[in-house]
Order: structure tokens, then sequence, then C-alpha cells
């Protein structure tokens, strides 16, 4: 995966053809023992499963998921992989196999592609998956769309599990990201760990199957944002959920840039939804898995039967969650 | 699936809303009995398979792979379908599940992305499969990337393992959607016959695992060409294959349009691609199975040891094998 680019300096997409993608493609990724054909071949096979299969596409379209002056190449595939893994983890999943379907503008730089799919195979390899297949197609914007493919060992977890009197708990970082494209937006490049957050986001890969082990009732990914993600896992499950803000001590990069911004840092928090947390149920005399920290409690419906998330007890009237529209 | 539009007439992409796409797909797709979690959970879940997972993965630009004055949105969905579908056929495999990414130009009607998905569905259901899963985006143009995965329940069919002595056979209609284009692109919209080949192949599902059990030696779907695809296998198996263009008959619709464009039908046949049938290598004592008819002879490789396709004998000079840059 660290080899060096085998393209001439400048050449483009258009120069090094479908063909030449397609064969530095196939060689370039180390195909894991899981893996029986890996790219070449009209489709890929993976050896049977341990348990069900899981699965999950994600599209990320230049000018509206990414920027390329923004960030590197890489960067862009390592979040590209980070949230289609991250919806595997969420099932309390294993992921095994990606494939990545490329629409590419002819006179795109050949190495910027290489550059991105080696981001998306090295976020990949951090959970043993491999890169076994997908499409290159030239378009008018660079489309990534990628699809992960995982495995589930023990009964994946849904949304829809949640019980009253359950614990709210979170695994990961939350709201740094959100903080780092604010930093972004406003056309800083400091404080440089919100920035990197952003670029490059770290869910924590592990948690997802310790929390399906430990028999977490109901789990999410955070995307939309922690409140809007929550409330998702509040409407599947038919419950009152509220968190604690309390659990959410300020760290000192996000005090500083919602001063810098005149903002309430904690919206970052409560808003946010590029850090790829997970948030799981657990049964109150469940002992939390490592990695995860109590947030919330699970209640009944209030008089109104509504399903609904309240934040110290009172509605939350923030950032809304985000839509693609 | 054949439940009509919920959106107002003339609503648009962005009038409906992610939210509102998402929920319709999610309601309106049959799930079959090998789905655990179908849409709206963070990943789909499919029961365990019986044997090997196989997953390929194809993207579809609008104005490159299909054109919305040419065909309806229905059978462009069938069209993309289609072509995945023959992937999973051409490993000897059984699709189970799709997964949809849509990036769709805001102004797009809603209605003609339900009729894209409802195609979608209407050919998975031919074999079995349901839509499992997806992502709707923003973009400045139709982009579709289907994601199909399936299980083979004896050992995957690849292109490398055809031997000298082999019998090539071919399953399935093959240079009649190549004509069918060519009139599409000539302004014609006849012969009927054709254009629907065009807009609506017909890839012999049954026929890849049957191969696969009878013992193939090697197989593909023809994409690129038949004799392009055919040497794709004579590459990877290191052989060289002769095709018997008296194997196939030309049919009078193929006669037809090359008498009206003035070019020779073989060439439909020979350099085609959107057909989508099956051709495989079989040990000369094996029967052929159901659907499977001659077409020619692998042997070993000439004086020059490069693997080769030769045509009755002699080099093809034909259209060469399509590029997409």
């Amino acid at each position: 995966m660290t080899s060096p680019t085998p393209f001439a300096s400048g050449a483009t997409v258009a120069d090094v053809g479908e063909f030449g993608l397609v064969r530095e493609f196939s060689t370039r990724f180390e195909q894991g023992p899981q893996v029986y054909v890996g790219p070449g071949d009209d489709a890929a096979v993976l050896r049977a499963p341990k348990g069900h299969v899981v699965v999950s596409t994600d599209l990320l379209v230049e000018g509206r998921h990414f920027r390329r002056e923004w960030a590197e190449a890489r960067d862009i595939g390592r979040r590209a992989a980070a949230q289609n893994l991250s919806d595997i983890n969420a099932m309390g999943g294993r992921a095994t196999a990606l494939t990545v379907g490329l629409a590419l503008p002819r006179d795109l730089p050949a190495q910027w592609v290489l550059e991105l799919a080696d981001g998306i195979a090295e976020e990949a390899a951090l959970v043993g998956a491999s890169i076994v297949g997908g499409d290159l197609t030239a378009g008018s914007e660079v489309v990534i769309a990628v699809t992960v493919i995982g495995e589930c060992s023990v009964a994946p977890v849904l949304r829809s599990g949640a019980q009253p009197g359950d614990v709210l708990a979170i695994a990961g970082r939350q709201g740094w990201a959100a903080a780092g494209l604010a930093v972004l937006g406003r056309g800083f490049r400091s404080p440089r760990k919100l920035v990197e957050a952003h670029q490059r986001p770290e869910p924590p890969y592990e948690a997802g199957p310790a929390a399906a082990q430990a028999g977490a009732t109901a789990m999410i990914d955070v995307s939309d944002g922690l409140v809007a993600d929550v409330g998702h896992v509040a409407e599947a499950s038919g419950v009152a959920i509220d968190i604690d803000p309390t659990a959410f001590p300020l760290d000192e990069p996000l005090q500083a840039v919602g001063a810098a911004l005149g903002v309430d840092p904690m919206q970052f928090v409560l808003g946010g939804g590029e850090d790829h947390p997970l948030v799981a149920t657990f049964p109150p005399d469940v002992p939390l898995p490592d990695g995860f920290r109590e947030i919330g409690r699970v209640s009944t419906l209030g008089d109104a039967g509504v399903p609904a998330v309240t934040v110290a007890g009172t509605a939350y009237e923030g950032v809304p969650g985000h839509t693609h529209f």
C-alpha cells in the first residue's frame, strides 16, 4: 500500500486510462486471508463468513462531502472508508471487504486517485478489511461510492431495542470534527487537533463488537449529529432518552474555538456528526464495555406519547440534522 | 414494488428531500427471507450464506452509460441491476441483495428516481435478490452505484481456468444490444426488438450456477465485447481460443440493421458488449448445461506464446474494447 505512484508526474486520469488504473489497483492492495478472489475477475469472492453478513453503502460527492483544497486525497479516502466502516461497527459487526466505485473527471491527476485509494485501504486495514473490487468511470465531478461488507458473529444490534431504564453510553470522540469543520469554514487551519479530527475521524472500531458481545440493546453511529442520532434510536425503539450534558467535559480546543467563533461549544457536541463515535444503550445491570461511558438514560414515553430526546430534561433547539438536498 | 408514486406530480428531488425519498425506499421494496435487517438501520444484515460471498460494484453515469431521452427510468434501473447481477452470474453465484447509491440533481423529478429504483428491484426479483440499503445524495449529474452481493454454493468459476482442448460455449443473446445502440445512435427507434434488447438486456441468470455445477473451467460475462472478453479468459488462463463465427446465425433484425447502416452485422456479434450473455469453457467430455451452445475451442499457445483470440483461425481486427476515459 505504500508503493510510490507508478505514473508519470502530472499524468491525468485520461492519460493513464481506465485499464492503467485498474491494473494498478489490482496489484496495489493487500488481500487478507478472508479473500478468496480479489480484484480482476467478474466479481470478488469472500470465504464463507462467521455468521450474518452486514453491508452498507455511502456516496461522497466532491464539493458536498469533501473539498480537494481542504484535505489531502489520502485523508479523503480515510474518511470515506471510516464512515462506512463505522456503519458496520454500529451493528456490532467486523468489516471484511470493501468495494470502491469512482467517477472521475478526465483531467484529475492519476496520482490523486491512487492516494485516495491508498487512504481507503489504510483505514480498512485498521480492521483487517481488504479492497476487493470496484469500478472506475469518467464523470464531471468526483463521486466516491464505497460499499463495506462485514460479518456479525453474534446477533446484530439494531436501533430499535432500547428499553426504559437502559443506560445511554458513548464510545469515541464527539464534537471535534464539527468544530474542525467550523474552523475550516472560516478559513482557519487551527487548532490543528480539531482540523485533523475533521480530516481524519477515528471511529472506535473495537467498541461495536464489544457492545454487541456485552448485550447492548440498541446502537447507532453518530453521523447526523448526537441529538439527531439518539433521536433515531428513540424513534425506532419507542422510548424517551435524556442526554446529560455534564457527561461531556469541554476539552480545551473546543472551548477555544467556541470563544473565537462566538458560539457555544456545546453545539459541536450536541449537533456535530462527523466523528463517528458509537452511542449504545445497555441494561442498567450490565457493566459498560471498555471505551464506553454513560451519557444519559432511557425512559418511557411522556404523556404526549412521542418518542423524544431531551438534554438535561429539556428539548434541545440546536443545530438541525443534516440533509443532503 | 408496483405501488404508485406517493409524491405530487412534478415534485422534484429537492421538494421531496432526502428523508422523503429514504422513507419511501424503506417501505417500498420487498425483503426476501435471506434478509435479516433491511433498509433503515446503520447497515443491512443478510442471514449467513450457503458458502462463499460474491460481490460486485458498477457505476453508471448519465450521458455516458445511459441517456434519459433514450430510455425510461425503469429500463435504466433494470439495466443497472442486470449488469451487476450478471457479474455474480459469471462467477456461478446467485445474487441475494443489492445496495443502491444515487447522486441526484436537485431538479430531477422524484418520480423518475422511484421508477429507477423500481426497475432495479424488478430485475433483482428475477433472481430473488432484494434491495437492502443504499445512500442518496445531491450531485450535478445522475450517478447510479449498484453493489450486488451473492452466494456461491460450489467453487466460483474464475477467468483463469480454461484448458487446451476445452469447448468454448455461450448462453444468452449476443450482438442485439449493440445493434440496438447503433440504431438509437442514428436517431431511429426500430427494429424495436433490437432497441429493446439495448434498453433491457436479458442475462441468462440460470446459466451461471448451472455452468459452475456442470464443471465449467472458466467463465466471464460479455460486457466489453465478445472478442475482448474471450480475450480476458485467454489471457488469465494462458491459452489460445478460436471463435467459430458460423456458430452465430445472423438473425433477421441484425441483418436488416447491417444493411440499413452499411456495416457488417457480424461486428455487433463479435464486438458488442451489452447483452450480458455468459461465455464459459468446459472440458470436452462434459455435456453442456441447458442454455449453452458451442462457439469455439481452446488450444495451447502458438509459437509466439502470446495468449490470443482468433475468429475462424485469423486475428480479429474489429471494434476495440470499450474504455471509459
